[in-house]
């Protein structure tokens, strides 16, 4: 059976949610073949059948599943044969506390850095209105004044990045020595950037951007195939 | 056989190292019985056994173990039969990310707001030049003027505890339903504080504050019963 998962889509079908990114990387990661189906900013009224209205929702036969973070609990729960994700306590709160550390501390940062990028090339006029509004609201600044100041604000940004730096410099995943679901929620983040903006978030020499290159490559080149950009 | 631990002294016997306190609640964690010899920053030549000068230091029969994150592993590789520290990967390496997210971010800052109070309450007259060289040289101020804005500075560390903060919104402990490494890691850092210090680094309705009174309370009281200020 195949699974279905409701991916959002931006102006061109660029699919850049980091949400769903996490998603997709579990799903390969568990081997389990999936179908997408493109939802747009506009599109909510197509998920009512979830009980609510944001992505990635997951639906294989009867069961549905939003969340990005309930999918990969379901999925670890579902196929536990399959490579672990996170695995059972301890190892499923901590990889929890490193989702709480990607929402909190990281993706509002690179939302500061290449918000005004996705909203120009990959968010269709007729979701502007509502794109701009949500995200100025949720970050106290308009796109623009983010976008002026972030040749500072990226300096920040990669100093935040601290704690992911060294453990990317004592293994080559998050993870260990094979990726799971916490390098695929760290790497959605980056691969939202990297759909939509040209902007550099990282330095070639960072041991951040070698990872990232090895989770490009993962599951033949499933986040290398999406269109975005060399930075 | 009884361990050894080689546990950092200040003044008074207060036993205050972070470090130190992750290894002791990881020897309890895994019911390994211990005892301490006390080491204050001038002892640093008792240490040359183990081939560097840093406590903590554990020796079981002819097994020396320098390093707090070395000590954790090798006690959950030799007691494999006792609950789990962090298991293996993707947990171990997880617990890592979450000691690096300790050592780089919070420890720092839990420095910049209770240095004083620790250096003028627990330093040994003999040990305070070289503490205040070292502790101001690391944080690239002095520590009367750390001191003097941290009413202000407080603010942003509570708000820097958003992911430990949500984490402990979720579950009881970082670990899940019950403690594990990375509980002992975080908490050695506020046992810190509560060692040498009457600042209240807390909220008293923050869920942080909640836990480390379950932290406290473990193992018989392990880490309540060491003196300290009740904040």
């Amino acid at each position: 059976m195949t699974a279905l998962l409701y991916d959002l889509t931006g102006a061109d079908d660029r699919r850049f949610s980091p949400f769903c990114w996490r998603t997709k990387l579990a799903l390969a990661h568990k081997g389990v073949d999936f179908d997408t189906v493109a939802i747009g900013f506009g599109d909510k009224e197509q998920l009512e059948f979830s009980g609510q209205d944001r992505v990635p929702v997951l639906v294989e036969g009867d069961t549905v599943v939003p969340d990005s973070w309930a999918i990969a609990c379901h999925l670890e729960d579902k196929y536990g044969d399959a490579p672990a994700l996170f695995g059972d306590d301890p190892g499923r709160s901590l990889a929890r506390f490193i989702n709480n550390w990607a929402d909190q501390v990281m993706l509002g940062a690179v939302a500061r850095l290449i918000a005004l990028d996705t909203f120009q090339n990959f968010v269709t006029e007729a979701d502007q209105p509502y794109w701009r509004e949500s995200r100025e609201s949720r970050l106290g600044t308009t796109l623009e004044d983010m976008h002026a100041v972030r040749d500072d604000t990226v300096k920040s940004f990669r100093a935040s990045l601290g704690p992911l730096r060294a453990s990317l410099s004592q293994a080559p995943f998050i993870a260990g020595e094979t990726p799971a679901y916490a390098d695929y929620i760290v790497f959605g983040n980056f691969q939202w950037a990297r759909n939509t903006s040209p902007f550099a978030l990282l330095e070639k020499e960072d041991p951040i951007y070698a990872w990232r290159g090895r989770m490009l490559d993962l599951f033949d080149g499933l986040a290398a195939k999406a269109p975005g950009y060399a930075v």
